[in-house]
């Protein structure tokens, strides 16, 4: 657990750990595999470490998880999230989610033009 | 509705209409307030197009809008989405829906130090 | 089975059984409390029939269960839902849908001039 | 922001804005953009405004919004909604959560007899 | 009502009644129906009630009801879920939510290897 | 990849690969990284392997994930899952949906007497 929550302070740059972690530092098993998954995912690759959190954010709404809201929307900020970026961000999670329920109601059914993602077996 | 099809088709580069649209045009009111507020929301601003996409994607994934997830990939690879970029923004979203239950499932409190995001009222 | 299976086509006036019921009839148990449940609750009260299965709909759009909307759809057709109520369905479902994701990603706190619904305990 | 805000109280003929709008209104896009969809989609039509309020309560519960379920319970009641009618709201909701569920875990596939809604295009 | 609260009560080995049951007493009929539907349903039968408990708080943990993660993380741990047990529980909900979402983002068909579950009708 | 998919089937005792885990292995950090998750987490512990399953499944249902659906039913089935089992897990996550949707819409508060599950923070 020790080496877990150093590695997250140092990684960070912060000397404090938040709720999260000690919450599921009661499984260390959990502790750890959640934190080096993380550590992997959420560096820089193709997508730069703002994307990264604007999205995490964007799935936290989505999914109703307002510790995981007020987290990832402080990292964003961190990381250079403005209030304009905010803003936006907000809007098109909301345009998004109508939208979606557009489609679930009115039965639109998968034009032929969109292939299918990368990876996609369907 | 023959103007907002005009407009879809000229703002988008293209010479077809997807589902949706079609879907949403037995309601011209719909139809309208739908294609302005996209409009809007997606072009540019302080988050760049391709950003947009990103998040549009990964709400119509947490959501499970099969439709959105098709139409909104399309649309984020035109913009520059890469096959690496695809699969980073995958892996967010899977370890934001994760984490988003460990939260929920081991009751996680926010943390003191976490500010209200812009805006926000509590 | 066979009662619970004439007594539904007693009620709606139909002489087919459509599949949800008869994937259920595995489970006579589920299959008797389910039908029970249903007669109950969408029998004419304080609202009316239609106005239970626009509800129904709704709850089915949300939570993406596009059987029960191809379902719930036709009961509601069946009960008089126009072409022009169908549209006013989907828009308010699809604007909630997006109302509710601002509220959460700007995370507004509850009026207090909001009064507690009727049995509510906190 | 004001134009919008004296709208909104005369239009609700009322003399206080709620705190969704106040949360908002850092985006006067947004503000102005989601109080016209709102005005022009709650407002009478094929169905009635009391009728679109039970939908919208029906959605945010199904969504876990529990502002909205609040303000729109709220604005439900100023439109005449009885103690009887919200226990059927509630019950409807509940058993629509139940058979979607039932619906999802027994694979049920969608009956030919059904005909796609008003709009559909699968 | 007070029938319902005994049966409750002496069903459950415990002199009180907890809000849930409070708040929709009511509506006697739902109070009477989704007692009767609970207590058909955790008995013992080819599932233990442990087993059972465990299920019901997974279930609360993805519809994110707090209320129902509470209440049945209390049952649970008085039918014998222990802190080994609980860590294992919220592992394999985590788990799930993430595998949901890859497999949605990359629109995975379907094995042809998969036989329907039972009862399945697609 | 390849030592992934040889683990996978070696564990499973199995000379076949489902599609969830080559739609994946366009990424081989997600493959590597899911699968090393998965293994530890639904091998037996203080849950066997069966209940774990069980507990997928619901969550899967409750996430309307059909693939996952699909897959850990037939890995249920294979770890011992009879069709009452089948019939009783259905039953549980149905009711479960409900009552979450009533506690909901009721605003029931937590009560008093339900303590913190271990590890939680509020």
């Amino acid at each position: 657990m020790r080496a877990v929550y150093d590695d997250i302070m140092a990684t960070r740059k912060t000397d404090w750990i938040n709720n999260f972690w000690k919450a599921i530092a009661h499984d260390s098993a959990t502790l750890k595999r959640t934190w080096e998954s993380i550590k992997q995912i959420m560096g820089p690759g193709a997508l730069d470490p703002l994307t990264k959190e604007l999205i995490y954010v964007a799935v936290s709404v989505a999914n109703n998880c307002n510790y995981c809201i007020a987290s990832h929307t402080a990292s964003a900020v961190k990381k250079g999230m403005t209030r304009e970026m905010f803003k936006e961000l907000q809007a098109v999670i909301g345009m998004a989610a109508e939208t979606n329920k557009l489609v679930t109601g009115y039965c639109v059914e998968i034009d032929k033009q969109f292939e299918l993602p990368f990876g996609g077996t369907k």
